[in-house]
């Protein structure tokens, strides 16, 4: 590859790099207000086990396939939802392309969730892997498709906060 | 921004990665004599809750304004602090510059310090986000200002090696 | 040094981080047959406590010294050994070059690895530091050495899948 094509790539991982920590901050930060506009309009974003992930089975704890549905999402989070006071605090690592077709990248990345609840205590609440379709809109990127694939079969409380 | 600015801005991003992790390693390789170094000499170095941050509060575990007490901070460590012998072991993600204002970054990134003490069990010890206030002096980067934002409110033993 | 240096300097680093990213997560995924591939032919993989490698003992959990030792393993884990059904999922950080030497690089990281269980919770189970020696082979980065030094010194079930 010439240094032109490989600075390009360089680049375009560290968008996808600073899309995941933004992302992951803007949760742990709740902001979640702010979390739809991670995602392309016409987007999918899913919370699945590895087991049914790894079967295709569909099977899911939150499906949404559209912008709209994630807004609704933290509306009801806001508004109706009843759960144990929280935080989240995620920490992202190995974040790889791992392909490249019709202008998506796929984008493998390993994560963990700490919750902390009232009694102060972080435990850990969730890991497992991200997989992302990830398009550049203006430049921008922003995610087509997460896939949360969760190693974690037991989910403590009610997941009522996005991962 | 032309290609010139945008290397500029990843070779920023890439010292402060760098900045960060000698840091953790530092304190995990308990080479504690050299963890103020990481400081400029007028310095703020903080220990606080989430809480008291989000409100304001200034009241927090740990509060130095100087390198020098920095310094002292570690003599105490060594020869007067009475602690359970341990090790600790940080896992830092998400490092994000989130402004810049008068020569300085503000930098923002996730943490999770594991503790092992002599029963030879790992635990999560402490989870938060890092702060940071970072200029450069003669090219490298040093702390101006690091504030530890803890979520995990339980400390189960005295804190008395930084994070 | 030069821009073109620091080009070089960045490119090495990115295909090391790349390096650790893919070794994890072909552990992660379970593809084991994969992973004697990350190693060159004459090669060591050990996995040892901080307090032996620190004091410079030998004495280490696993101990091996060519691929084809690595090969073996696998082979042993797939067709012999017998343990309780589990999942990992690696998190590393703080990936830096600490030394070079006849065309060796020597590279720190921290790294905390959850283990999954039947039961479906997800526990620490071994956090550490990777200590690497890493040389290019036509380009491509190798662990010529894998050091694994772990501070949990607790190992809750048979350590048979390779961390």
């Amino acid at each position: 590859m010439e240094l032109k094509q490989i600075n390009d790539l360089r680049e375009i991982q560290f968008k996808i790099e600073e899309l995941t920590h933004a992302y992951v901050q803007c949760i742990d930060d709740n902001r979640l207000e702010e979390w739809p506009e991670f995602f392309t309009g016409d987007c999918l974003y899913q919370i699945i086990s590895r087991e049914n992930h790894e079967r295709d089975f569909p099977a899911s704890i939150i499906y949404c396939d559209s912008k709209g549905m994630l807004k609704d999402r933290v509306t009801a989070h806001r508004q109706a939802n009843i759960f144990e006071a929280h935080v989240y605090r995620h920490i992202v690592s190995s974040i790889r392309i791992a392909g490249y077709e019709n202008d998506t990248y796929t984008v493998h990345s390993n994560y963990a969730v700490f919750q902390t609840r009232v009694n102060g205590y972080s435990e850990v609440y969730n890991v497992g892997q991200y997989i992302d379709k990830i398009i550049f809109i203006e430049d921008e990127p922003k995610f087509k498709e997460k896939k949360v694939v969760y190693d974690t079969l037991v989910i403590p409380t009610l997941l009522v906060t996005p991962i």
